[in-house]
């Protein structure tokens, strides 16, 4: 058995979440819900009924799929069904899907009656990469990512590499952009070793690596007050771009498509104000320009998407803090930005993919 | 000066909160938000301003007054405002007000940006004696109340009496449901000396000694594990009347006013079921028509009360529980109670009344 210890809870990275209902039967709750979406509820749903056949009294609650769901009114949604199933203090919430459900069914069972307890089971790779530590919850506001949630940890989280078959190809691509960043910001060889990997066999020692990556950072400082910072590396052009592109396209970028290109902004900015080398930066934009379709932007959007940074959670003071790479595998936080440079940034990136 | 210490803070008693201006200057805030209703603005927002003066750069949000609207539509509100000031996770809340302010004030803050720093000014008796310590946040959904919430402890909070005098006479009474709830089960002599008190000269000792009460009760049990669910003695039933007078009273019920009939009704239950004598029933029954009026309500709505209380959160397992006395100044918990015995709780107040 392969597990992660994070912050009071463990990891469990089974293929058929072989431990699941031991761990479920030991803490006796009263009531189980079951957050899905229509996929995972078609898809994952039967895994996860066959890995606990001895639990059959649950309820389940789905939402629509799609990062534009993750809000408020959906949020209300679950709340008034958890009313709904009569959802009592000792209930127990799994959360079966993408970041969507993780994120969402994280804030909602961490304020229901304040606070029940939740089981995630991330299944795609971005949230089994992304979502699976460090106790996030939270949902989007007006556009602006996850500025509503909560910091609490769940009960357990549980990673099968299953699941990856049941997504399409574009959203692993959309996760694996992560799994690049954990290797950019801490690990050159993991970083180095992502370059060869075909999308289609991912393995789940490569998806343990990577989490491992981010819960190292994370059990050194649980509640973002440094070190964390670095793992917003790609984070703060990438979250505006993303939050533009949920409103305005009509097939919205996904989150690590989103974060690619946030990847190769601050990568210029790394490279211009904190000391990474010209052949870094060239090496990790043809990574990504070879791994990531072209998204098109202009200027006129600039100010839009500062202004969404500006309301980024990592920004003090009103400054526009960055994570930024020093060099391949090292990353640096608390590097305030001007303006001017953010659009340089933001040129860099337009013109590399002409 | 008198302070009490609570789960990692301080309750200060200041009449002028002469303390609380070094308090804010020492933690260095990037910016200060200032929660009020359209009350508190006018009548308690000058005392706090003279309270310090030297700190002039702030921004102001205020809801409507009212616990219909402590509600997620006024939340969303107070969080898009935040976001309008360009809050960042360095601000400071001051929830200035009543029990509406203090507990949306709070859940506001521990959930934006997953959680900003606030202090509580409560200006109610009732939020002064009840919501001041215990970290409870929250907001009512679909008129359960509370349900959505967190157990957030505040930087600190400052009580000072002066604000009682922009009371009117109604709200004082409510309020003093929870002074006399602390007597009942905690402190005989408390609740002896309570009814002696005339509402519009109560003192500071009479309000420290009311939250010392609730303070040493919380201490024990921060996390509503056990002992602390004493502090719901009234609540089971009080929270349904209230609730259901909210949707359907065009005056509804004040939080204390249900509360007292909750008491006289669980007091009832507490002679039946837990060995309170009837001669004490009888006592705090008159004290509770003396000071607070008949409501009325029929048999009708008995299944619309219980409805409301089996999504109480303190109810496990679907068994409506309660807090009930053994006797005046002591009180037991997790009492599971059936419908018939709360028809006739429910059946017994009303006989009081008629």
């Amino acid at each position: 058995m392969q597990t992660l210890e994070s912050l009071g809870y463990t990891v469990f990275f089974e293929e058929n979440l072989s431990s699941l209902e031991d761990f479920i039967f030991q803490r006796q709750y009263s009531q189980i819900l079951i957050l899905v979406d229509r996929n995972t509820n078609d898809h994952c749903l039967p895994v996860l009924q066959a890995a606990m056949p001895s639990i059959t009294d649950y309820d389940i609650i789905e939402i629509d799929p799609g990062e534009e769901n993750k809000n408020i009114d959906f949020c209300i949604g679950v709340w008034k069904t958890m009313l709904d199933f009569g959802a009592d203090r000792k209930a127990l919430m799994i959360n079966l899907g993408g970041g969507v459900v993780t994120d969402m069914g994280g804030f909602a069972a961490s304020t229901f009656k304040r606070g029940i307890d939740f089981i995630q089971i991330p299944t795609t790779l971005l949230s089994q990469v992304d979502a699976s530590v460090g106790g996030k919850t939270g949902i989007d506001l007006d556009n602006v990512k996850n500025i509503i949630g909560t910091f609490t940890q769940p009960q357990a989280v549980f990673i099968s590499a299953k699941f990856l078959a049941t997504l399409d190809e574009r959203q692993i691509r959309s996760g694996f952009a992560e799994v690049i960043k954990h290797g950019l910001i801490q690990d050159r060889n993991f970083y180095e070793k992502c370059k060869d990997v075909e999308l289609d066999t991912i393995e789940t020692s490569m998806i343990k690596r990577s989490v491992e990556i981010k819960n190292d950072v994370i059990l050194k400082d649980p509640t973002e007050q440094g070190l964390r910072k670095i793992l917003n590396f790609g984070h703060t052009i990438g979250h505006a771009i993303e939050g533009y592109s949920l409103s305005n396209d009509r097939n919205p970028l996904l989150h690590g498509e989103a974060i690619a290109i946030g990847m190769i902004c601050e990568g210029f900015l790394s490279y211009k104000l904190n000391g990474l080398s010209e052949v870094e930066l060239e090496d990790l934009t043809t990574l990504f320009l070879a791994r990531y379709s072209p998204y098109t932007y202009t200027s006129d959007q600039y100010d839009g998407f500062i202004e969404i940074m500006k309301n980024d959670k990592k920004n003090e003071d009103n400054k526009i803090g960055f994570a930024l790479l020093k060099e391949i595998g090292n990353a640096e936080y608390n590097i305030y930005v001007d303006k001017n440079d953010i659009v340089e940034a933001l040129d860099y990136y337009l013109s590399k993919t002409k």
